[in-house]
């Protein structure tokens, strides 16, 4: 598998743009996806009650249809809390998609982000998809347009693209997301598509992607508010032609580590550009007796605002982590219980078998200065690990959120 | 009921004192509480799986014994952490207290607050207790000597007395507490003491401490970080001399009305000198189908780190209010939900059954630019309702705790 070039137009047959409509005032805010031929789909969606009225459209076709053949997304508002006008909307926006397209209304997903309940210009959302549907274009600029169509708060466009071979057939994998605030997800981030032209039964692109969540989407947070709008959406159209996947076998593997490869550099990605974020944080749980003790245990820690607040000081203050590790909800024995953080070859233990042990704090600051620091707790519970990721608390998570609405 | 002048030296038979002995560089970090005779003692503790030594050995206590005479607690330093060497330090501790005093080693409980994961430094707090344990003494400047002496980061002492009659005898209830940071208590907040000299039998003071403690210290939240050294302990001696109260009659009743306006104004000055805090939000849910819906509706809201940036930013963002009571984990109708916002007799409706109202503005700034706010959730699910207190999240709050331990 390797790195190249560009995102979601990089596997065969999948097309993109991304355009400025008068949602938001001067950026852009309108991005289409299209495949040219059916593309099975699996997603993600949040697991938070008050569910955005696009979420509900793409669970109810996910649910009927097992191919679509395009995504409809807009910025700037999230249709969200804005009852049946806003059901009605979502219709609307995947009906004008699908007339310009000449596609079925249910071959049609809807995503929105942005502020929560005021309803969707929707005039000038059905202006724009008809004004530029035609744009679609396979290039990686297209992709480009399209990536920064779904911005919000976020300060970079977040895309990937990977290429690798099965059954001697070149496969492709492209992937975009959005972050940057409301960013604590619970099956599937704010927003994250995958694109691939990879030929693979229904049921494993349902098992690759969702198992990848939990370990990507699933374990990041930048502010512990899980979002009424949170998707994921992988769409395969086949065309790459190799034989099949139907069954768990290398070539299933093969391509379950590179879509895990894509929804992990995305999910990165958005940690890194949380909202006032200076540093990246990866937390990593092992010896624990169970996956999920694991994962709540490095969630609970990358969390805590205690943790993060002083990771923005660059405080080595294990003594929150310890804490933030004791509310987590699981049980573990704090005397079997070793910490130490590490980054570019410099690493301190702060904590063996329970005890604080007296440590360089010349090497701490070190570390603490870094954009990209590990923190590894290791417990003597049993042999499963979890990582997860997150920013620092600063200043400007404050400032930015103190007033978005306004 | 009445609020009289003071604190834990009110009721008959409590004596305090509050010195500085060097665990901190200037200000008071030794606080002893005495009662002269035996009192019967109920407590809560912090639910965190790692509990600081002092938390492991009141538990120990109030499993063993029912009645004490003394609590010793040092601030500057939480003996958490410290494995076996703290918990020697803990019964270091209370030894010395008892030899002063002259008492059982096992009727004198400890608590400490501060930095977690440093020894404390024992002989300064040895020679801190012999040297000022004379120093009790029953008037009201001798409570707030004390209740000076247990703040960490707290800007202001928190105490508060109250007289009631029960069966024609003056009866007294005073109480001091501590924040002001990793505040979210699951069971007991940072640091709290009650003090009675009211009859009642030991099941009924558990029952009525016990229940006040669901709907104060644990409807409270700072920064959502459930401390290791959460503690709240009632004494009650017995001195005022009405009839031992033993069943739950109307004395029970009035007993436990004024513990718990006793226990939730300590809860709400913990929440107003929460770190950086500028603003005390109330957030009721009415209408819920039970009880403990209703809490984790309230305080998932109170909690959000979205909802408290906002407040600090006085923008009326109602939307991240229906967002943090859709991730709560509890199941209600969006469509029957209404919210609206409160003060000094402002109100404003910002939804309605589920869908947004125009609001005016400028009422809703005036009251955002209060300092007390109350946000009030209406479902239609039921009858049940609960109260969750926080604070805003502030510039200050990362400013103090980016930098504590250093």
């Amino acid at each position: 598998m390797k790195k190249i070039k560009g995102g979601i137009t990089c596997p065969k047959g999948f097309k993109a743009t991304g355009n400025h409509i008068g949602v938001k005032k001067k950026r852009k805010d309108l991005a289409i996806i299209y495949s040219e031929v059916p593309a099975k789909v699996s997603g993600v969606f949040t697991k938070n009650v008050v569910k955005a009225a696009p979420v509900i459209w793409c669970q109810g076709i996910l649910k009927r249809k097992k191919t679509i053949q395009a995504v409809v997304i807009n910025s700037g508002n999230a249709n969200a809390c804005t009852g049946e006008v806003g059901k009605k909307h979502t219709a609307i926006m995947a009906e004008k998609t699908a007339k310009c397209l000449n596609l079925d209304l249910y071959e049609v997903l809807v995503s929105s982000t942005g502020i929560i309940g005021v309803p969707l210009p929707i005039e000038k959302i059905t202006n724009g998809i008809e004004e530029n549907y035609k744009n679609i274009g396979n290039k990686v600029e297209d992709g480009n347009l399209a990536a920064e169509a779904i911005m919000t708060t976020d300060t970079f466009a977040k895309q990937i693209a990977v290429e690798l071979t099965i059954g001697g057939k070149a496969v492709k994998i492209g992937g975009m997301a959005k972050g940057s605030g409301m960013i604590h997800p619970n099956m599937g981030t704010m927003l994250s598509y995958i694109t691939t032209d990879a030929n693979i039964s229904q049921e494993l692109l349902d098992k690759a992607f969702k198992e990848s969540n939990l370990d990507s989407y699933n374990m990041i947070s930048v502010d512990g508010d899980t979002s009424t709008n949170d998707t994921a959406i992988i769409m395969a159209n086949g065309l790459a032609c190799n034989e099949e996947i139907i069954e768990e076998n290398e070539d299933y593997e093969k391509f379950k580590k590179a879509v895990h490869y894509v929804n992990l550099y995305l999910a990165q990605q958005i940690v890194k550009d949380g909202e006032g974020a200076g540093k990246l944080i990866s937390v990593t749980v092992s010896g624990a007796k169970t996956k999920e003790d694991a994962r709540k245990l490095s969630k609970s820690v990358i969390t805590s605002n205690l943790v993060k607040t002083a990771f923005f000081g660059e405080d080595a203050n294990w003594g929150r982590i310890v804490c933030a590790l004791g509310y987590a909800g699981v049980d573990f024995d704090l005397n079997k219980t070793s910490i130490s953080f590490n980054c570019l070859g410099n690493e301190i233990y702060l904590m063996q078998n329970g005890i604080p042990l007296e440590f360089d704090e010349e090497i701490a600051k070190k570390i603490l200065m870094e954009v990209e620091i590990a923190v590894n707790i290791i417990l003597e519970e049993g042999k499963e690990q979890a990582t997860a990721w997150g920013c620092d608390l600063s200043y400007d998570y404050v400032k930015i959120n103190a007033d978005y609405r306004t």
